[in-house]
């Protein structure tokens, strides 16, 4: 068995801080480094979204990539561009907003709203160059 | 146990087209929008093929690079290089050129003509910086 | 003195096709090589536009970028983009769609439709990671 | 005459934020846009510092690379990463950390720091894969 | 259950050559072609390191990454970068020093001496940007 | 007046070290560190080449392609790749082969062997991602 996934990657600005407010500063400096640092700093993020079904026989695609773009812009994009990623609403209760968790978040925006006859494979998201986490369902 | 796979990649621009002629002109702009635009565009297509297998304990190599790239070069360089990817003969029948489609079509022609030791594990094809099919054995 | 200068990229396929009609059929093929086969390829055309001018002292910018993008996305992007290139205006005439030519056509779209503050540097158009073409006025 | 440059990239993530104090909610909005929003933003900056001069003969080089390294780090880097630019000396009064002003910032960092056998050419500093800007000696 | 893991990517120069001292000069060229040219050659290798585990529910982090940077550090960049690969202890036995063969030696290296709550799960060497093993648990 | 120019990059692996035979050994590593190191290491050379001229108002280009195409294949990857770079006859007197001097050596063995109607504008030879040196008529 052949099994086909289309990925699909967008691109935002973002920023992000990694502070425990229960640790003392010096706990927080040895722990997090400059990412303590206030009042924050950020990354170009990209995002890879992995998807996996079969290739409508009519079309050839697995999904409508309009309708995946709509998703992506809905659910990422447009909340995540330019902001503070400790503001929303899955960090704002003190998550730290590293790239692991990132993924995650991302994750379950994504998971029960995809169209019907795909799956979520892996969303993989990279802070920069050289680190990226990666959710997939095992 | 530890897997070994080897991936290579090559590059090639070719044109393409999404359309159906058993669909009337404002079904194909709905459902393929620019891709439907006559008489066609194209990418600067990226194929990247990962096959695994045993180091050979000599040369420590999984597959003769050579013999590898010279596969590559005929089954799928060689015929869609500066090519209309619609013209190829799987495509020729009408089924869409997507990147969904072009990477079964290359995991067809590649899967029996590979060396008997090497197994065919992924064909990736990149249409373009943001979008991505993947064709895997699972 | 010191010169400032700023660079916006956009990328969009396009097809295209190197073809003389007042040439034979073995002349083409000699001179244009595949990019005479018909009925075409296309690449990931990536343009760099570079404009100088004074950053505004309330800004800090040398241009609206959104009036920037504004521009590139009428000029170039929305008739280019998924377009035959040979079919373009300008090219409709005969004129070869080569890169060095399509940096022109770039270059003539936007010289006089710039705000005024700024001066058009250079245009950049690369059809794939290793060629490139370059107008710069000097 | 040939001229030979060499060309140094760093690379480091920082915060920023566009914002005049002396301009309504909706002036900044309607000026900036998202980069308007509060607290920031960031980006993986890449800063491509190049210097031109004679190779020295006996080691072939420009500028000895450990130096040139060493003054980028303590000049750039050092208080540049993980930092909100927006509270560095030069843009602490008001200046906005753009790009086009950000590449000036470290114009004047660098160019009386430099070893006396070098020129300073141009500072190019890359927010994200689609926008840069560049100060040159013109 | 979603699996999370995190990808860390480290670069250095190195250089190598192939050759086997039981073969005679026309067979190692016949089997090496140019990487049988003495004395050797090189390549910016780019080594992707990828683990996984439960990220730490009070940093977000699956491992500190100072910690594996300075692990990486040790093990990898340390004794390979600027190094002549075939002089490393695991191929101056006349093991032939592929990229097949490297990602094994970096596996091994790595497999025991990471944190005991974190798994190795790939281990990718590229040699270039068309070429690249991996080795992975199966 | 608008200058067109076209750049064409090629790629290729090498070897090299830094040494001179008239210092001591301790002069050669304060001076060149990790480059000194015997015997030698490597990098993925890429070099990009600009020339000028009319674009051929018949074929709209400033060069034949294959042309230039074969002039880089004979007078630099040929010689070069896979070839240790001190042993080239440029550098074989002793000559350190860095980067500089390396878009030096490029740049003597292309300036007159072009086609008359194009002028040679740029060599830049990349040694990895951060640091190139650039050749150019001034």
């Amino acid at each position: 068995m052949i099994r086909t996934s289309l990925t699909r990657a967008i691109e935002f600005p973002a920023g992000h801080r990694y502070e425990r407010t229960d640790w003392t500063e010096s706990e927080n400096e040895a722990r997090f480094g400059r990412c303590y640092r206030p009042p924050g700093h950020g990354h170009n993020y990209r995002v890879e979204v992995t998807v996996c079904g079969e290739p409508n026989p009519e079309t050839g695609m697995i999904v409508d990539l309009g309708e995946l773009d709509g998703i992506l812009q809905r659910e990422v994009v447009e909340p995540m561009d330019h902001a503070f990623l400790n503001e929303l609403p899955e960090f704002a209760g003190g998550l730290i907003p590293t790239t692991e968790n990132l993924s995650h978040v991302i994750w379950n925006r994504l998971e029960h709203r995809l169209p019907g006859n795909i799956v979520l494979v892996t969303v993989r998201v990279r802070e920069d160059r050289n680190l990226w986490a990666e959710c997939t369902k095992s």
